[in-house]
């Protein structure tokens, strides 16, 4: 046959013989993956077996053999896609056909979530921008002066509209603001107990849900009933009131915080930022503490979350308000300077002695609020709320013209209207018409305007009412009614704002499209985030934030569907969750996952909440002893505390790992009260300890549970799995292994896995019906599936990578901190070792011998590692003076190389003052970072060259990433505490 | 009634009395306009209408009555969504809903256009990031060393694919491509003519009906047949045949270069990229140009475009390869630096003796082609190449053994079936399963995969054709037939390729999606664009590219339709084009509009020829004589020329404005063969002429036509119509007016309105009926309707806009340069100004005096503009050694002020060297641009401080934008042409 014949063999893979033509080939465990298989070959055979022998592994298979003990290898592949390659292009198309299952109703139902109009600008250049989605918390604030400047607007904004002076930079939603609303209030009060928190039966239901759950561990009595009826007896604290209420009437609270002032209780007001530019704000008539949830400043409501809850109080109480918070300080060269403020307030210091467990927050989120506001302007916002509230005028109007039973009392969008008897098939009508509003309870419906509501929808709104109304609307449509209440107002003059808010320049300036975008990226690019080089920050697994995970968070089929929509409008999201928690089984070999915890904290706190009333449910109520390593995250025992439990710490070998005999000594001791144990796994040492299994038996012979810290599930995905070795419970951080961003500090995820016998307590939700186990433990989060729109990025990770691409993941993430721990330890000493001489996922290099030869710290290695275009790792955590490093499975060869090369150079620059040709107190190290300004100035007086400082590796010639501001003055901001935005003329 | 009162009414503005609460608030006018109502009232009190009195306007209308002509004014609002404001939230739903008109079904057509999988990290990346899509072309080389880098990577890739070691930066489109390479074989030939051009007939249509426009008035002979059939006579300069041809086969084509060389006749060669990846390159069998469309790369199919046309040839033909070649040099340290190399060759120098009108490339489209292959390397290429191969191979066996006849000769992805009497009938059937195949004529079927063809797609157009066989397939799935055919190749081992690709480290390190992310964030803070500063540049119009107007090119319903698919599946676009259409024409005064042409010089060439068309038409055929006032820009001579005409130049008076003297009396000398006169307005030199309307009627007195280029229709939207004042026809260019971002070099979109009587000539097109007048001249570009995805754009501008938007707009874009123009009196001269004083929307500063004294030129000011943030305006155009600025109504006052206190800083550093402080041959100004690495340098030996040199203003020190390379050596790159990637070392 003319023209047909065989390829010349060699130069075209031979598909046939490999796979088949219609697997795809935009498969992503290759990109996910940062070394090739060059690479990969080339990095083991650096890598030695050093203790048992001088062997080499082979294969990623053998490194595994001699990393992982025998008895906990899972040896098989997760039961993940094992038998189809999806390509990244099919993935999304399939999964936004699931996507289109949720259907995206027009929804009024309000409960503290709103539509909102995302400004496009925001939207693409922050949400979908992994300039600012890639980040990690600013820990390192010489990097991160972007999100720190920002995070600032964000607490300005929040303390100008709360009129309260002092607050944070966000907490994970508003419900668990108002837990630590409340416990705040127990720790203001210096009370021994016992303690009673009031709650105002109009807050929304979610937030005393989750109140109570808080409440009940710590013995804190609550009591929910209308605030008029509060009794301010000795016992109480605070209360809390949400102003507007939850059914929508705004209420003059002042007397009440007389009241509760007079007996020395503080007064919460649960409030809307929004209702707010036209409200009187809870500083003014005396709150003591306003929080909220900011997802109506231009945050998609994405199902319930991720959004950013705000936090403000009074400056009395600046050192006790819970979450991070951005204060002003000044660097090394005295130029002002942002950064996290009062640090040693976290419990990573204070361990069980903390009065929250909370580490995250929403930055990200708090962001996009923030820019909405700077974006928008006091006008702006005025004009959003004015209207919003006159739409809500409206349509009290043209319902009460209808003959219905509209409450009568003040309101700002939120409208009551006693329907009687009529309100389930109200209900039923408006959903007919693709309308969600709210079943305020059986003979009511409150619906809830917002600034994208337009006429058609009133109109919408109003038809569905006129079906069954008494008297006909007639004629009237929205914009007549509009005219006929133009003079009516329902806000009473004493509510009314007369305090200006966004005044500062920063809120004034960035009006235009132009003016915005460029605010933005100036602040982006003061940030090193993943864009610009690895993160290597030990146990918290910076790793890729793949593009294709990320799309799907933008689309509407999930962003735009209020949390409380009715089950058959989210059958998408359903089958999401159902197919993410049985991935998530699968990978930790556990029986039930809770997807509702929004942070690893939350997983921490709910997976010890589980583990109590199992004990309870058993009659084990008794059991509330929880043992934790010493080695432990400070958040373990932070959480244990919480849940009402006592800490009992057990000691480490001089290898690092968990001092069996002593374990076994305390479990035994507290046979009868043992509750649990809290274990991470590696190590926080980043080993694979010998022994798990028998210390899991040991804790389950004294009548305990297993609880597993999953920080460090990077290590174990596809190779081992918790439930195999005996743990009962783990949260996992999603924002760790399964690729959600770090958001510039958060959003996070913190679902939890647990057995069998603990699925039935897995929490439930009081608004959403059919959410967690059997016998579920009340809700610890206001969204019942936490920050469901954020998800999607979990769930694309894991169909695309797959049983066997998991387990290369793992294999390849052991076997980049096996390669650099074996680059490195010719010039530093690798601290702890598992017992074939070789680390997991992570290592730490011991600086602490340097402080006397040197004069140097970690600090100053970390701060060095900045003038070469890198992120520190993780500083002085676990062990002080040290650096802990986990390079992830995502980095190549090239850039893990590249920051081995670094750290080399930098041990030679101790070297230098080691053998006294530095100058001990004066050198590139204890003056790193070296900022533009510092380098370029024309008065150099350091014992170096300006070349050394700034450009001291081939990586920072090609490319460099300035440090904007030099050292940062903690102790100096911490002192003088400003945590809202300089005057202007700190600017110029 | 208790709690309802009135509002603080001074605190919230009542909405009753200005507009409903039903207008959206998230209005547009606002966003893209710089200045605010304040801002543009402290900017009106600083103009002086100084020629005619010291007065200054009250207003923005005062100010335009200063400025335009009285008789040539609109006294009326655009008729453009005048009774409504629609928010930018709102618009984008219609239009989603205007896109769903579009059916997105599996289109095989081919024809140069395939379905492709665009990398997600490349589309978020670069074609969603405003850092990639706002700069403007790489005039300024040292702050766009990132995308000079990427695109002398798609030269790389060119070259090595095409096997030809010149390629250009990229062409408008495979079919324009070709007319340049016919134009090109003429020139290289050197002979007088006559001229003739063989064409395959194997061609792609619409690539055969361009090269006849081209052709036709340049009096080239084109001879459409087999190639086989190639007769090469003596006026033969060249011929092009298909490779692989327009009917999926592919030939050997090594005899015919041999016969044409024989005969100095030359051989393009219109190729695939992908095929190549398996197919001997065209250079390594004898082509002397090869050239294409790389769309498949990671190109979304766009309805047409926009995408890349490559284009590559011998060294010896370097320098007459049309369009923009990115060449290596060196900057004034010596280190290596890239630039567009050979600008001498362009128009703008050659003006009527261009042989191309040629300016605008498809940078941000061949950015994406390039990191396409640089994300898949030469084995992930050939992947691709082979799986599109045997999935073709598969299908034909399939339908072949259903008895249908498959034309049996090698093919690479496309398979022709001879249907016969069944073609209709097959079409039908396959469209009925939304499947869109080619029709390749009245009884054959060509279909053509790609690597999105999924198992699935195969066997629904198997069954398909199952419905019509005379053998039944039987139980033959796509899989079993690939087993099935795995033996059976079909490429000739002659044929085959045996030269590696994409050899160089760029196509070999970022494979995993972290390298190369970071790669394009590497590059992309290399260039400044509209995300850092204004982009004043005088007659290139940089104004806000808007988020909102951006949203949509990504959409499916836009992005993922072939241009060739049934006028049913895009009625979407079809009301999009009808919209924006109208709305161009009312903004011009016109009545016809023609979306086809591709780039300004493309609307200019149409234009013409279109005039051409109507002059044949009357009997008027005789008149080719084209007058062009001197002060216009080079492409409208080079335009001219190349539609035949013989260019006439009129005079400028020392206003700068056209001599109406010598103008009419060169009409009246040609007045029997007058054609037309290319006018531009306001003119060249920034100013609204007197007299405009006269002109146009001196040229209609004398049988001419008006052409009006549409270059600075910025300055006349809404306040004065080229249709008005007498033009009979202009193009406008999207990518300037109407916010199509410039993308860092295109693409850009030149449309063209004309009057009722030349409407019956716009251009149609040979295979999508329906396009252009009932008399429609030829198709000018390889698309209906231009590139069709970037016009969504141009709409939401519109709309958003409104007709009194759109006026303010233009109003203040006039009013900012004024401002300017005043701000800067009293330090540079400003040329050329109107009756009042008055420049129109940009204006010229003089800085000729300053070589005398002080060796300082036009360049020197531009390069220091770097220093302090900003890209330099238009440089040396209209007039030698001065600058002209346009700044755009989208710049804040805060920017304008920053442009003018940096250029007042600047004449003071002028100053000094003219007063001996400074050096006259060592100072900022001519060492501008200064480097990190010059101001970082040890050796610091200039005699002003780095402070100076670095931080020179305010905004410098607040958030500096670093130039990565000193000042280029154009005339070393020139001399020393390298165009492809420089060997590794250099990167070192």
């Amino acid at each position: 046959n003319n023209g047909i014949n065989k390829l010349s063999s060699n130069l075209i893979r031979n598909y046939s013989s490999k796979q088949s033509i219609f697997q795809a080939l935009d498969t992503f465990p290759k990109r996910h993956i940062g070394p090739n298989e060059n690479e990969i070959n080339e990095m083991l055979k650096n890598i030695n077996t050093s203790k048992l022998s001088k062997k080499t592994p082979n294969n990623l298979e053998q490194l595994i053999e001699y990393t992982i003990p025998k008895d906990i290898r899972l040896n098989r592949d997760l039961n993940i896609e094992e038998n189809k390659v999806i390509g990244e292009n099919q993935l999304l198309k399939d999964l936004k056909k699931i996507a289109e299952k949720n259907k995206v109703y027009r929804s009024f139902i309000g409960m503290g979530y709103y539509g909102t109009i995302t400004p496009h600008v925001i939207q693409r250049n922050i949400l979908e921008n992994p300039g600012w989605y890639t980040p990690y918390t600013p820990y390192q604030a010489e990097i991160s002066q972007g999100r720190l400047e920002s995070l600032l607007n964000f607490q300005t904004m929040v303390s100008e509209f709360t009129g309260l002076p002092m607050a944070n930079a966000s907490l994970l939603d508003e419900a668990t603001a108002a837990a630590e609303a409340m416990q705040m209030c127990v720790n203001i009060s210096k009370s021994k107990g016992p303690f009673a928190f009031l709650v105002d039966k109009y807050c929304h239901p979610q937030t005393i849900d989750t109140i109570k759950t808080r409440a009940e561990p710590k013995g804190i009595r609550i009591e929910v009933i209308d605030s008029k009826d509060f009794k301010f007896t000795e016992d109480v604290v605070g209360c809390i009131v949400q102003y507007p209420s939850s059914n929508g009437v705004v209420s003059d609270y002042q007397q009440l915080a007389e009241r509760a002032h007079q007996s020395n209780a503080l007064v919460v007001a649960a409030t809307d930022l929004l209702s707010l530019a036209m409200l009187k704000p809870p500083g003014e008539w005396g709150a003591d503490i306003a929080l909220g949830n900011s997802q109506r400043f231009g945050v998609p409501l994405g199902f319930g979350g991720p959004h950013a809850a705000f936090f403000s109080t009074k400056d009395k109480y600046a050192r006790l308000l819970p979450g991070r918070i951005i204060g002003v300080s000044k660097d090394k060269q005295g130029n002002p300077a942002y950064r996290m403020a009062l640090q040693t307030r976290e419990q990573h210091i204070r361990r069980e002695k903390a009065t929250s467990n909370i580490c995250t927050s929403q930055a990200l989120l708090a962001n996009m609020s923030a820019m909405y506001a700077v974006y928008h302007g006091q006008q702006g916002i005025k004009d959003i709320a004015n209207v919003v509230h006159r739409k809500a005028v409206v349509l009290a109007e043209g319902i009460k013209r209808m003959g219905y039973n509209v409450l009568d009392r003040p309101f700002f969008d939120t409208v009551l209207i006693i329907t009687g008897d009529k309100t389930d098939m109200m209900i039923k009508e408006l959903e007919s018409r693709q309308i969600n509003v709210r079943q305020y309870c059986s003979k009511s419906i409150s619906i809830s305007m917002d600034e994208t509501v337009t006429s058609a929808d009133i109109s919408a709104i109003l038809s569905g009412f006129s079906a069954h109304a008494s008297k006909p609307l007639g004629l009237s449509s929205p914009e007549q009614l509009e005219k006929e209440t133009s003079s009516l107002n329902v806000i009473p003059e004493q509510l009314t704002r007369q305090t200006p808010f966004l005044t500062h320049t920063i809120f004034n300036k960035y009006h235009s499209e132009h003016e915005l975008l460029r605010y933005i990226h100036k602040l982006q690019k003061k940030d090193l985030g993943l864009t610009t080089a690895m993160i290597p920050l030990g146990s918290c697994t910076m790793k890729l934030n793949a593009t294709t995970e990320m799309y799907p968070v933008s689309w509407p089929e999930f962003n735009s569907i209020h949390p409380f929509v009715p089950a058959n409008q989210s059958l998408g999201y359903k089958e999401m969750f159902e197919s993410i928690s049985s991935m998530l089984c699968e990978v930790t070999g556990f029986d039930g996952c809770s997807l509702q915890p929004n942070a690893g904290s939350q997983g921490e706190y709910a997976g010890l909440m589980v583990i109590r009333s199992y004990l309870t449910s058993i009659g084990q109520s008794q059991r509330n002893v929880c043992l934790i390593p010493v080695s432990a995250h400070g958040t373990n025992p932070a959480s244990a505390a919480m849940v009402g439990m006592k800490v009992v710490v057990v000691d480490c070998d001089a290898n690092g790992n968990i001092d069996v005999t002593d374990l076994k000594a305390k479990a035994e001791k507290h046979k009868d009260t043992l509750a649990a144990l809290m274990i991470t796994y590696p190590s926080t040492h980043g080993v694979f300890e010998e022994g798990a299994k028998e210390i899991c038996e040991i804790i389950h012979n004294n009548g305990g549970q297993v609880y597993m810290d999953g920080a460090n599930m990077n290590a174990q995905v596809g190779l081992c799995r918790p439930g195999d070795i005996g743990a009962d419970v783990c949260h996992l951080n999603l924002h760790k292994t399964f690729c959600i961003p770090h958001g510039g500090g958060g959003p996070g995820m913190g679902p939890i896995c647990v057995k069998t016998h603990l699925a039935p307590f897995l929490p439930g939700h009081s608004v959403v019906k059919g959410v967690g186990g059997e016998r579920a433990m009340s809700a610890v989060s206001a969204g019942p599936w936490g920050s469901s729109s954020i998800l999607p990025i979990t769930y694309v990770y894991l169909k695309l990578m797959g049983g066997q691409g998991l387990k290369k993941a793992t294999q390849v993430a052991i076997l980049s901190a096996n390669y650099m721990a074996s680059r490195l330890k010719d010039h530093y000493k690798i601290l702890y070792t598992g017992s074939h001489g070789l680390v997991a996922h992570e290592f730490i290099i011991d600086l602490r011998m340097f402080k006397e030869s040197a004069g140097i710290e970690a600090e100053d290695v970390a701060k060095r590692l900045q003038d070469m275009n890198f992120h520190g790792p993780t500083m002085s955590w676990p062990v002080p003076n040290t650096l802990m490093i986990e390079p992830t499975e995502s980095e190549s060869k090239y850039e893990l190389d590249r920051l081995c090369d670094a750290l080399i150079l930098i041990r030679e620059e101790i070297r230098e003052i080691e053998t006294g040709k530095a100058d001990r107190k004066n050198n590139v190290l204890v003056n790193a970072p070296h900022t533009e300004k510092v380098i370029v100035s024309d008065n150099w007086n350091y014992p170096y060259s300006r070349s050394k400082a700034a450009f001291p590796t081939p990586a920072t010639v090609a490319s460099k990433f300035w440090p904007t501001v030099g050292r940062i003055d903690n102790v100096h901001g911490d002192k003088n505490l400003v945590c809202s935005c300089p005057p202007l003329s700190d600017y110029q």
